[in-house]
């Protein structure tokens, strides 16, 4: 959650946003995800109203972040693990949650990836850029899915659930970095009609 | 449906997205109009989440496109008539729904059309575009609009629930396709003010 | 509401859409926020669903409006006071609700300057623009932030609720036209990374 609220601030501070902008695209960012699962199984209330110290802490990140004024270029790449644990651990734990709402495996897995992954696709919205996890970068979204399956299946295989969660989210963290590593990703798809 | 994650589909290798993203933004489009109609009128499990084969048969649509390098131009033609037809069909269902849920009239055509209509501006949006729906085209929303009035109407005058839903959903593929052979459309707005 | 519609009214006309453009937008602009805050607390049935003349006033704005060729070049100055009633008014009773759903304070004050804003971010984001809320200009999601507060004082001093809401809205009244009239904002941020 720290790790997508700073995603959050350094691409608010990028578009030269106000304090408020700032906050906004870092809640956005941290809580976007887990709000869609949330609205879209009808579970209330929301994780960040019940847990409702989270939006304080993305605040004081955002008022922090208003106090530094030059943000070492390394900060980015210092977040690749945190970012990546943070996608595991929202990935497994949506599954589990759309799981125990009595979903199929599909949207389970389905679900998990969006409680991982649209934290960031909504904030990139609202400053008015083509979301990055819609473009050919390296293994994000395929990461969170894929982990996804693996909890599911440890699941299914009745093993012990906090092991599950664990191994699920180690697979992610694992993929992802390796995918850093290698510049693995998709293939762009080409437009295929001439415009 | 199938007709909308096409369009989803087509929108984003114009954008020359990843898997990703072409599964992200067909699912919007096919899904975020029923989205909305659900969650603002409280109606849980989300009709996708009911039928959980409909995100399945999206992301097949997707992994085929994937494989497919050259659409050929005719296809966006050819997918007029399905297109009409599932406007129709979302649109007159979405109205029904709508006043089942005890909306007065207008709400409930408000709601048939964007049931109807939002998904395309959702995916449209998020591939950071200003929706189409919202610029001077041959009519769309507005054929949408005009066929929930006429399915309040046989309702209003007890006509048999699917002959009126039959008759509502005709009515606006026949006004879409009018208004594509004769190129009807609202006039552009003028802004007014001199910027 | 009225003012939050005619901005929405405005804002489309800039891009030149259609009718259904400037009515979905002048919705947007004018609904957002308060769909955000019960869509976020759980509460049914919307309160433009609930009252459902909301919809067919802002219709008849939009219609009005495209009989009107030239838009005087004063509206948007003569529009800021009410925006201001609107915006104050938004804010408290945004914040009286979530209080009444049992948050916290912080939450309260959140969940009410969502009501007063965000219906602004929304239109602007399905216009394709970087939502204005985000950027520097005059304080305005400040106002309302700090207005929250004043009504959450208030209420925690048991003072009469009329009076506690009368407060507050005439509060952030002030305060947002004394940031217009001085032009009082927030500092950019700066990227700090060279990109």
């Amino acid at each position: 959650m720290i790790a997508g609220g700073t995603f959050g601030v350094l691409l608010a501070r990028r578009k030269g946003m106000d304090l408020v902008g700032v906050f906004s695209v870092a809640c956005m960012t941290a809580f976007g995800g887990g709000t869609l699962r949330d609205l879209f199984l009808d579970r209330y209330p929301l994780f960040w109203i019940k847990h409702d110290h989270y939006p304080l802490i993305v605040f004081g990140l955002a008022l922090a972040s208003s106090a530094v004024r030059k943000i070492p270029q390394t900060l980015e790449k210092a977040l690749y693990l945190p970012d990546a644990l943070g996608l595991g651990l929202f990935s497994v734990v949506g599954t589990e949650i759309a799981l125990e709402a009595g979903t199929s495996w599909f949207l389970a897995a389905l679900l998990g990836t969006i409680t991982g992954t649209f934290g960031g696709v909504i904030g990139d919205v609202a400053c008015n850029e083509v979301p990055s996890l819609f473009r050919s970068a390296p293994l994000y979204a395929t990461c969170s899915f894929a982990g996804c399956w693996i909890y599911l299946l440890l699941d299914w295989l009745a093993v012990e659930p906090l092991l599950a969660v664990v191994i699920g989210l180690t697979s992610v963290v694992l993929m992802r970095l390796a995918a850093l590593y290698w510049d693995i990703r998709l293939p762009e798809s080409s437009p295929g009609t001439p415009e």
